[in-house]
Parts: C-alpha cells; structure tokens; sequence
C-alpha cells in the first residue's frame, strides 16, 4: 500500500492508495478510525459498479453500514440534496461517531464533504474517489461545495477527510475521455512544481493511460503528494495555493465560452496550461521550448492542447477573464511558468493576456 | 474598552466590551480586520431598535454597508432561511472579504455563524450579540447551527468569529425574563470554574441585575473570559467543554416535558443546576451547603430555581434524559458539583439521576 500523508497539524490525514483495495477499505475504517458505523454516500451509477466490495468489507470488519444514493453527476450537487441526506442520516440515527464514505466522483465528493463538515457540526469523513480527476485533485484540500442557481461551488466549506482511500484499478470502469481528462491534472502539478516528476510523466506517460498499475499507482500518488505539500503550506487559500490555478484563467473562459458543454473540465484547462505556457515565453518569463514541452506531453495523454480562436469571441473571453466583470481594467492573477517545474502568479490585464494569444 | 481575547492559534478573535459601542464597530471593523464591505444580517425587531448607529458607525468609517432581515426567533434558524441568505449576499456582490455582521440574539448569531462558514467557503464574521444569553454563551465557543425539523442544532458547523463586539446597553431594551435567563449562564460558569468570581457575584448581583453598568461589563467580561478559557483548552469539545453542559442534562429534560414553551432555556437550566448541585451533595461529592450557595445566588437573580416535581411524569423525564431512546440502561454523562467553582463529568443510568432527585 502506498500512503501520501497530508500534514496538517491535528487534521493530518492519509492518502491510501492500491489497485484493488476497494474490500480492505471496511478493516482500514474500522482499525484506523476506530469506527462501528458508516454511512456511504454515493450515486446510482457508481454504486453499481463498486458498492459491493465497499459494503461486504465494511460488513467483514464488523461496521454497521447504511447507503445513501443521490443523483449522477453535477446537476444534484445542492443545498436540496444534502438537505435530503441530512434527513436520511437522522432516519438511520447517523451520530457524531459514524463515518460518512463519499464513494464517487468529483461532484459526489464535494457534496459528501459538505454534508459531513455539517451534518451534527462535523462526522468524520472518508473519501473514496472513483474518478482520475476526483484521485488526484478533490481528496486532496479540504474544499466542500454545493452549488447555487447563481453559479458552481458558491456553498461550502473547508474540512479535511480523515483518510483518503484510492483504488486505481476502478478507472478501468471509466469512459476513456474522462481518464484523459483527468490527466490534465496530473501533468498540471507536474508543470507548476515538479520537474522531474515531469520528465518521469514523459518516459511513463504511455503506460499511466493503459492503466498499468505500477506506473498509474505512481502518477497519482505523486501528483496527489505534490498536492498535499503545497495545501500544507498554505492550508486556507491565502497564496501559494493560487499555483494549482495553473490554466484556469483561460480554462474557465474556455469553458464559459462553450457554455459548460463542448469540453470537459480537464480539456479546457489542457487548451489554457498551453496558452499560459505561450505566455509565459512571450514575456520572456519562462525559457523557450517550455511550452512546447508541455503540450507534446499533454497531446500524448490525447489532450486537445491548441486553445480555440477566440478572435470573433474577444469580448465574451474578455468578460470571462474580468474578476468583476464591471472593472475589465483591473489586473487578475495569472499563473505563469517560470521553467517546467516553477510558477509564479502574475498580475495582468485581460486585454495583456489575451495579447498572448498565438 | 474591556477586551477579552478567545486564544486559538490563527483563530483567536478578541471580544471587546463597552457600554454605547455600537456606533464605534465600524471603525473597528475597518482599522482592525482592513474591510471595506460589510453586510447586516439581522431582524426587525433588533434592527429597530440597534441597527441605526451600526449603519451610521460602518458608513462613517468609509465601510460600504448592505442589510439583510431574516425573522425573529428560533423558528427561522432553518436551512431554508439560509438558503434566502445566500441569495441576499449574491444578490449585493458579497466576496470572500465581505464582513458578516450577526447583529442579534442567540439564534440569529448560530444562522450568522452557519451563514458565514458557508458562504464562499467562508467569510469573516462578527457577532454583535444583543441579549445577555448570547453575549456570554454564544459569542464564544465558534459553534453554529440551524434547525432541521427533527431537531434543534443538527446542522451547523465550529466556525470562529473574526471579533465579537459586545454594548451591554442594549440589554435595556430587552425583556427583563431575557435578562435573568442570561444571568443563568453567567451563574453556571462561575459555579463551575472560578470560585472568586461566583463571590463576587454573591456581593454584586443585584448590581448586575439593575444593568449597572461597571457591574454587568465586569459580570459579562470574566463570564466571557472564563468560556474562553474552557474553549482555548478544548475547541472541538472533545472533554472539558462537556463541563459547559453543567445544568444541561435535567434542562433539557424539562424544557422537553413543558414542549419548549413554559420555560426559556435559563429557566431550564437553572432548574437543572440547581438538581445537579442536590445530587453532587446526595452522592458525597460536593460539601453540603453548596446547593443552598448555588440556589441563593439563582434566586436573588429572579430565577425559579425549584425543579418541577417529576414524579407524575417519570417516565417522559427518564427518555428525555436517555441518550439512546431505546437503551435506557445506558449511562450517561452528567456534569456535577466538586465544589463552587469546580465541577466533572459523572457517568449515571437516567434511574441513578433521577434519584437524586429532592
């Protein structure tokens, strides 16, 4: 078992990672937390696949076990759900001690969270990501959501799980377009913080998308370590965190642009990790060849790497872009790369970014 | 200015109390946390009699201020009262460096405290506390919460206040049943922790009770300050801070049997202490006398300090005790008298408690 420990003073926690674990989560929960009761909240689709060897596990090591589903994906991500698992939680007499298992995706994640940073003021929380992006970006953190009419993950909280449990082996039920994506994620962390941990991506980047245990245990417990240290060192979003942002100026304007439908989360950072990178060389900030480099690597994970034209759409990438969407003279933050394994944030105008458009 | 300081690491907050300081929390909110937004949440009937010199304080200091009136009293601390809340602050733009100000009693401040930890993954929050209950209980300790049908309490979240600003003036507005019932609390911690202060009360309370102003600022600082100290050593009530529960068990039980209307909760409570304090003495634990002390003090305060006899109702005292409904041989942690201004954790079948009734 490979563990990635988050440090975080007294909510410190680990990251079990596995191929095939899924059954021996149920002893973890019971030896390690000391748990007799667990509530696993999860979706249809997922449970379908993987709740059985979650339950008869937690079953085998003398766990009482309830199951909670709500609805796939991000749609159900609201205040109406959780509202809904609060009540079933009191109809099985869920109490303080009782473990709440989030077994699913990123959405499932959030929503799991937030309900147990709430639910009788704080349960403790087990995380069980069944997604590449999930594994890698939402078990490490602490950020809880629900979403609002008015937009994604406006509720929330932080709260850190007490274990974070990943077992590789259930991306092999996932559409190949979502495992791409997921590795945008992957080769992000890699691209801000850890150069050889992306010239290793480049020798082993083949054998992480077949899935190939060894090498896929590797990437995600790396990517995820590389998480962990730079939460511990900025736990609450104050700066260096902002690093993890690497292609979300753009990604997110990409993503605005197409109205949330055309590209999948993971893509559109993929098109603005690219068009940062292009950036970065074009101010002279980062050595040339960086950006190339890196889209060569994330072409090879089948990642879209070229942004869109947005010339007949500057306006719309514009708004996008602005923080307050009155005031498009004032400076955003950018992530920059400084060299493949560094970045730095930079303060920029939306018109100056765009000018780094190729 | 009297300034008690809650020490929890990053999270300690200082409370400042002074008489007529309403119109000076703007100020203090733009020197000291660096704001420059802040929305009100508060109810009529506390917004008209205490909002206008807020408002003014806040403008004054160059602080852009906006209001929000949720309704009076427990009934509105709901999950969907919430939810209006948040549609309210994204309404008016409310960021991540918006200021929350819970002006209000007790269950305006847990929907201000729930309120503020969700929002945007939270916001800073300062509570200005407008009855004695809330100056003393809720203003320290980071609790929130709001109701769900089947329970007081059951969601919410440990969220600590940036400041707690307290004007003991405003009590004078309140209903003189508020008042002694807030005194309750202020008696409990005394009779727990600090045997001076609980003299100092036997000398001062009819002071105190007039809402002379030296008296109650001194009674509400060292009640503050003693909670304070229960809290920095115990933040996520994990041991000590049960000890804040001391009148709480036989409480509950007989705001339960008068189905939360006869009795406020410091009616309640006092009851409970003073049956607390009988049993702590009828089990040798506690000098006699101790019970006669405690209820001297409750009842020059204007508190009915004789519990209701129980013998009719046994049975609905015994489950309203139970912790398990269906496991009424369970013990339970009750908090006893070792002295006036000592107490611990007893663990008793609700039968043994019972007994120990005069």
């Amino acid at each position: 078992m490979t563990t990635v420990q988050v440090l975080l003073g007294d909510r410190s926690y680990p990251i079990r990672i596995r191929p095939n674990s899924l059954p021996d989560l149920g002893e973890a929960i019971a030896q390690e937390l000391g748990a007799t009761r667990a509530v696993v909240l999860t979706t249809p689709r997922v449970a379908a696949a993987h709740h059985k060897p979650v339950e008869h596990g937690l079953r085998a090591a003398d766990v009482r076990t309830d199951r909670i589903q709500v609805p796939d994906g991000e749609r159900a991500k609201t205040l109406r759900t959780a509202s809904r698992v609060y009540d079933a939680l009191l109809e099985f007499g869920a109490d303080r001690q009782t473990v709440l298992v989030g077994l699913g995706g990123g959405a499932l994640g959030d929503l799991a969270g937030f309900v147990a940073s709430t639910y009788l003021r704080g349960v403790p929380l087990v995380q069980v990501p069944t997604t590449l992006l999930a594994q890698v970006d939402a078990s490490v953190g602490g950020k809880t959501a629900v979403n609002h009419p008015r937009g994604k993950n406006l509720i929330g909280t932080f709260y850190q799980s007490r274990m974070v449990w990943i077992d590789p082996e259930v991306l092999k039920t996932l559409p190949p377009r979502d495992r791409r994506s997921g590795m945008a994620e992957i080769v992000k962390v890699a691209a801000i913080w850890d150069a050889e941990f992306f010239a290793w991506l480049e020798e082993q980047i083949e054998e992480v998308m077949r899935l190939e245990p060894d090498a896929l245990t590797e990437a995600v417990a790396r990517a995820c370590s590389i998480k962990a240290e730079i939460v511990g060192l900025d736990e609450r979003e104050a700066g260096l965190r902002a690093l993890l942002n690497f292609g979300h100026t753009l990604g997110h304007a990409i993503e605005n642009a197409a109205s949330y439908r055309r590209y999948r989360h993971g893509e559109a950072v993929t098109m603005g990790m690219v068009f940062a990178a292009r950036l970065s060389e074009k101010r002279g900030i980062c050595p040339s060849g960086s950006a190339a480099r890196l889209e060569g690597l994330l072409k090879r994970a089948g990642l879209p790497a070229q942004p869109p034209d947005w010339n007949q759409d500057r306006d719309a990438y514009l708004r996008a872009i602005s923080v307050d969407k009155k005031m498009r003279a004032e400076k955003v933050g950018v992530v920059v790369l400084r060299d493949i394994g560094s970045a730095e944030v930079l303060q920029l105008t939306p018109e100056e970014i765009l000018e780094g458009a190729p």
